[in-house]
């Protein structure tokens, strides 16, 4: 989060004179956001003093605004019953993404200070994996029953507090804590004169009902949202079918960019930064995700210093060879990578499944070939600006034969590999542009080394 | 989108003897992106002849949810008078996009028979630049005026019609149609019983409204909703300060995916495929797309023989020298790779700006030490696995030595380069993996041959 340090001066000077006027009126003027940029400057005990002078609900806003590493600074230092309070007005979701990495012994002391429903739900909340939709989900969302009105729904909204993710959504419950119907907050609004309505006539029931299970992965949920627009999906524990939560709009924008980011990094061969960024991650510990990788593949790349080994001879006769060889390797590199990174990025979105692997196939073939050709056409013209005058445009050939198959075969590969992973329920991002980069690389070598072995070696004895 | 065979005989039969009462059935019992889903298989005309069978509001539901390309043939197909109907219906950020693929002539015509309003509503929203908040925003959204009540607030929801893109925040505009508050249904519902409170009582009004210009990049709208968690954001024009429009939940998670894949495809050298799907591209199309930035690099690497070229009599000498060049550039390529998609994702999701230049410098300075001498290691290592019994340790010191210097510059390179890109205004991703790595090939040849010609040579007169 940037921390915007202009207003340091003053606030420091409304804590020094005990202005708790001002710091109400500082916390109210401007979005909650905004507010927090402010204050991100100052140290927790400060922070904690300023967002004390003010309501309880509009605190628990600000902070949960800060970046995490603040939020639990915060909750180690601050006075543990009044953080207990804190805690109880963050969505049940964040807090224990918070809790998370707070000090286990913290963790104890405000569990105890927690009223028991909150206890229970940070609990279940936790009980989920990473990654899955039920530690995605919030258990904060407005019940109703199947039997209610609509104007017992509108007071049951009222009733049940200010704490909701969504009240945009009401979901109905059956006696056993089913989904059995949804109602939106849109539908309620325009039958606000029909209070009488039995909300059971208008709801979404049964058949149109989208949900997802707890431990599936979150990119599910995210996938869901985006093909049906909802603002909040319904989380059901399979085993029973109790609804147990909802993941809002605002979480899924947030695992959408997430897992894309993640992609890329992986696709380029760096482990996931989690929740780190980019400046704010441990240089020592970014470089050793960035080295595992890289050692990795700098010994796969040893196979193509041994082809050039065993084909001394043929480069050492035939002294123009090794001119074109970074050119040929890197074109299959760079095809390989640009269909890697197509098939990577439709799986990532859901166009296609690993069961499209025929379509892709096929298409990646006749792909391949006509990107080879027009390739092997530019690989001549470049190996006759270099060598043309020195060198038989016959021999010259090997250049453009070279290209054309590199060309096929790394495209295929990009292609392919990435459905290979995802078979083997690895990551399909995993590090495709250096693999496919590396297998190019030892492919074209063998490829042009073997070719040029055969057909142009005899002609200089 | 998925088509679903499964149901085309029975729904074929239904029409086949206009058994209106079934399609009603049909199309009520599931949600409508699944009822979709069911009728993708049908031609044009039979699927008109099933959504004409239920009401309005339903039937432009179920279309809102094909592909486009079916969207367009049913457009074109179709009555006209009845396609304006359903045209009305459309909300109207859809209904744009939707014209633009749609033939002049049938345009034209609609245009004629849509309502005023609607018409000057479809020329506003096509006058905004693709990519822009203006070309994203939809101009239904709920009115107030400042001296409403929670109750005139209340009945003025069901008076704008059904069609609002979110009922969730109300818009309160002064006389001039400038942003005065927003309200948001969540509040409005907690004070359904004191129908005579005054909405300017509880609206967030002036300094905490946060906003979007209709000519910015709808980029702009996606950081903002990410960090504020909105579920709209409205659009402003900056000439007059009038309200035009908002960009909703659904729309910025849309837009926050393409960009990303967008800035996958274009950082593997493949031109953004806008629009059309991985497997629904036109084959000529996609190959032309990458074709041109493969030959872009494949003439620039035209440097890289060059180079061998003129170190020809080096590489004859020290016939042990080649075998380790794929190795040394590759290795380049990708930690140089590595940089440019943590610096690219980083721009991407708004972590880092331009004017963070400086501290990225200097943190990648220190990677590039770091990695380089690590990497340097390797390279050690590999050098004496294939070549150290029969060349003197001493001389293979000359490969870590050349992997130090090309994973340093390399990665400097790969984050450097995205900045450069984004100073000039072009998109920072801009084929950055193929274009590092080819910078990578050029630099590490050039090094790798001069370290050799200066250390080595000498020793094989």
């Amino acid at each position: 989060m940037s921390a915007n340090i202009l207003l340091l001066p003053e606030l420091r000077e409304m804590i020094k004179n005990h202005d708790d006027k001002e710091m109400q009126i500082f916390c109210s003027a401007l979005h909650p956001a905004s507010t927090a940029d402010f204050l991100n400057g100052l140290e927790p005990h400060e922070i904690w003093r300023i967002l004390q002078a003010n309501p309880i609900t509009l605190r628990a806003e600000i902070f949960s605004y800060f970046d995490s590493d603040l939020q639990v600074r915060i909750i180690e230092e601050c006075p543990r019953d009044e953080v207990a309070k804190l805690l109880e007005e963050t969505p049940s979701d964040d807090r224990v993404d918070l809790l998370d990495d707070v000090k286990p012994e913290v963790v104890d002391e405000l569990s105890n200070l927690l009223p028991t429903e909150d206890r229970k739900d940070v609990a279940l909340l936790s009980s989920y994996d990473e990654g899955t939709c039920g530690a995605e989900m919030s258990s904060d969302f407005v019940r109703l029953r199947e039997d209610m009105t609509v104007g017992e729904a509108i007071s049951e909204i009222s009733a049940q507090t200010h704490l909701m993710e969504t009240v945009y959504y009401l979901y109905v419950l059956d006696k056993e804590g089913r989904l059995a119907g949804v109602v939106s907050a849109k539908d309620l609004l325009r039958r606000i004169n029909q209070q009488t309505t039995p909300i059971s006539s208008f709801m979404k029931g049964a058949g149109t009902l989208v949900t997802v299970d707890a431990n599936e992965s979150r990119e599910e949920a995210v996938k869901q949202v985006e093909k049906y627009d909802f603002i909040a999906i319904p989380v059901i524990d399979e085993k029973n079918g109790k609804m147990l939560g909802v993941i809002t709009h605002d979480d899924v924008l947030d695992a959408a960019v997430e897992e894309l980011v993640e992609d890329a990094h992986l696709s380029a061969g760096v482990d996931p930064l989690n929740d780190e960024t980019y400046l704010g991650s441990n240089l020592w510990l970014l470089a050793r995700k960035r080295f595992t990788w890289l050692a990795i593949l700098l010994f796969g790349a040893i196979t193509t210093a041994m082809i050039l080994k065993l084909f001394n001879n043929v480069s050492d006769r035939v002294a123009w060879l090794v001119a074109f060889l970074p050119m040929i390797v890197s074109t299959g590199g760079n095809s390989g990578g640009q269909s890697a990174t197509l098939v990577i990025t439709a799986l990532a979105t859901g166009e296609i499944t690993l069961s499209d692997w025929k379509r892709i196939m096929s298409r990646e073939l006749w792909m391949g070939l006509i990107l080879g050709l027009a390739m092997a056409g530019c690989g001549l013209i470049n190996a006759l600006l270099i060598y043309g005058s020195s060198v038989p445009t016959l021999q010259l050939l090997l250049v453009p034969l070279a290209v054309l198959c590199v060309v096929f075969f790394s495209n295929l590969t990009g292609a392919l590999l990435p459905l290979f992973f995802q078979k083997m329920r690895l990551d399909p991002a995993l590090m495709s542009n250096p693999f496919v980069a590396g297998v190019s690389d030892t492919l074209g070598t063998f490829i042009y080394m073997l070719l040029a072995t055969i057909l142009i070696a005899p002609l200089y004895p």
